[in-house]
């Protein structure tokens, strides 16, 4: 490994990004689902790049992709580095592939030391729930959390989870194999895009998560009355539209007034619907984020009041669905300690931050500890071809992820490291 | 006639009504499109009855189906009573159909009497402008501004106009020939039911209609930036959506503070519309009425005002699309009176009120002198089979409705009413 030093790995990982953009399902845009025809020639590529990292490479039974580097003895518990391979439809080129790819850097960055543990290096094949609307699929395999029924779902084309599985030359009876054993797995770190602008506003490369937010989402509906456009005086409304608009102003209000909350209405429509009808009824998506749960709840709690408030007074019937609701996932607060401090020493002087969108690492936490480095993103954008990064950022999160498992290996002869939380 | 008293043609006009309510394409609901193959079987109905009155009757190229009460004089002007027989799907039974058969059981209760003019009673083959997205084809034929471009337009089933023309045994090339020659026409009359909740509010069972409100259609567009709704702080969003629930709430406002305007938004859309994605666009639809031009036109200035307003304050750019203009539509004054007077001497205390809705008179108004009479509607239900009518106030409308006729008769021997405005 001639060229092992953290400036040439990192433009390597910009090239690799680079070249696994060019495969694709759709030309022009880079569009790759899960077990994608595509997907077999990134595990081609990405198992050559595992090789030459030093690391001897598996495939398990549901398309994760896996780079082993053993530990300096026999047993040694692994520590995981990874993200996902797939994309979102026109995605750009960094969202989970950046992780991957910086791990098997940091590989190749240890110029052969044998560390006190194992380390894998994990591309997962499914994160992003394009294809059967299902999230984390790949890191949930590795959790023993997949749950057989899912391969009876159906893609938009009507192939199901186990042909599709199978026609990747994969035996989904084999799936509950791929989960780590209990008790082997060391930790997990995961470095991604950060997705959002807050590094890039505040002038830092790095950001170190200190968990990633807790999430519901909702829908309510607001029932009024439709009416004539022209025949119905203002008056003798229940325009439900008008209520559902208020309810969106309100949310940004409670939201804009409480340090770290995040509060989004995405998705609205009307009844019936037409130009020339006082609406009857409205429905409204709600997406409301915060990294502690007891806010998230407590701001739920005051938003549904706001629209039953504004119900109440217009005479408008306000429903309500709880679709989804997931708590926050802190992060291990020494693994996070030793990557942060990592980044210090480094003179990067990394932003303690909370992730508002969901990670692989909030599944891996259900089986060990994890951490979660970020990377500026240029414009904040995400899942988007304008996706960007700063080359200089890579450099500088390759260089972190070394001195972290660095710093690991020195810390991990404590016994307390070797017990999972 | 034996039963040409008010009370036993109102109760025929119900079930007039009734029977045809039976005649639809789609069985269990009213749904009955321009040139329907069930518009054949409303024509030998409405021939038959108008043939009792003592009419002769013809159809005109565009399938207007109209009766024929010969004056006192050869050469007499026509007087005119109708409004349409097509429905939108799923209708009401009252919504056009009322003021034809009313039209016809009016002339009915003339007993027989010749009047200095001559009275024709149309059913408009299309009003609604739901086959073809293009509204009043039937009254646009009568009043000579049919476009003949018009007959390439597809329907659904991708049926041109002409072809259906055609199919229904018309010939398109004499729809120039529908059109009454210029000074033929004394003056139109249109019965309808109100569509709203205002006679009813006030408990009036008849409305005299002093306008057809000005109508505004607009589409507004909120553009901001789209988002992650995890990753994004409040603080750093542009979001469309909110600019447009602001415009919506404010809208209600304004048309709140200005009497008798009516100010809507039925259509509502964020893109990209995910629930977990900050909106980056929003459209709105935009109606606003008034039986004022002029208030009209302040009223959408003041609108779009706000709007830009809105859109400044929070880096949003508004843009703007004027869809549709129609100026307000006076009734005639004197008609207006004389059809006020008929309903005061019959102890009826009529509303005077305004037209939210546009209606064919509004079109006839283009040739000729018109009135509208308005019919309570229980519920203010438009649009919907829930559409009502009270037996007595068809009796009060048809007596009316006679009345007027018998007073236009005395004071169209002044010349002044001879002469189209």
């Amino acid at each position: 490994m001639t060229d092992a030093n953290p400036h040439d790995l990192a433009l390597k990982v910009l090239q690799r990004c680079d070249r696994l953009a060019k495969l694709t399902e759709d030309p022009g845009r880079i569009t790759r689902p899960f077990l994608c025809a595509t997907a077999a020639f990134v595990h081609e590529l990405v198992r050559e790049w595992m090789q030459a990292a030093g690391m001897s490479v598996r495939v398990d039974a549901l398309g994760n992709i896996i780079g082993h580097l053993p530990g300096a003895n026999a047993g040694a518990p692994v520590f995981l580095i990874g993200s996902h391979l797939d994309t979102v439809p026109d995605a750009g080129r960094y969202d989970g592939i950046l992780g991957v790819l910086l791990g098997i850097a940091a590989v190749a960055g240890l110029k052969g030391t044998r560390l006190p543990f194992a380390v894998e290096v994990i591309g997962f094949s499914e994160e992003e729930g394009v294809r059967y609307r299902t999230s984390y699929l790949g890191s949930k395999a590795v959790c023993g959390s997949f749950d057989l029924s899912w391969l009876a779902k159906s893609d938009a084309a009507g192939v199901t989870m186990g042909d599709a599985l199978r026609r990747f030359g994969l035996d989904p009876h084999n799936i509950p194999a791929a989960a780590y054993p209990h008790g082997r797995v060391l930790g997990y770190l995961e470095t991604h895009i950060e997705q959002g602008p807050v590094l890039e506003s505040l002038d830092r490369p790095l950001g170190v998560v200190q968990a990633i937010v807790g999430q519901s989402r909702l829908w309510l509906t607001f029932e009024g009355a439709a009416g004539h456009a022209g025949t119905q005086p203002m008056a003798m409304r229940r325009d439900a539209l008008v209520a559902a608009a208020q309810f969106i102003v309100a949310v940004e209000q409670r939201a804009q007034s409480t340090e770290g909350l995040r509060a989004t209405v995405g998705v609205v429509s009307s009844a019936p619907g037409a130009v020339n009808v006082v609406p009857g009824l409205a429905r409204v998506s709600l997406d409301v984020r915060h990294a502690t749960d007891a806010i998230r709840e407590a701001a739920v709690d005051s938003l549904l009041a706001d629209a039953h408030q504004i119900g109440k007074a217009r005479d408008i019937r306000v429903g309500v669905e709880r679709a989804e609701q997931h708590p926050a996932v802190p992060m291990n607060p020494r693994l996070t300690a030793l990557l942060a401090d990592a980044a210090e020493t480094l003179g990067h002087r990394p932003l303690h931050m909370a992730s508002g969108a969901g990670h692989d690492a909030a599944v891996m936490a259900s089986i060990t500890q994890v951490a979660m480095l970020f990377v500026r993103s240029p414009g904040g954008i995400s899942h988007h071809p304008g996706e960007a990064v700063l080359p200089l950022d890579i450099e500088a999160a390759l260089g972190v992820m070394i001195a972290f498992l660095h710093r690991l290996a020195k810390e991990s002869t404590h016994e307390s490291f070797r017990i999972n939380p």
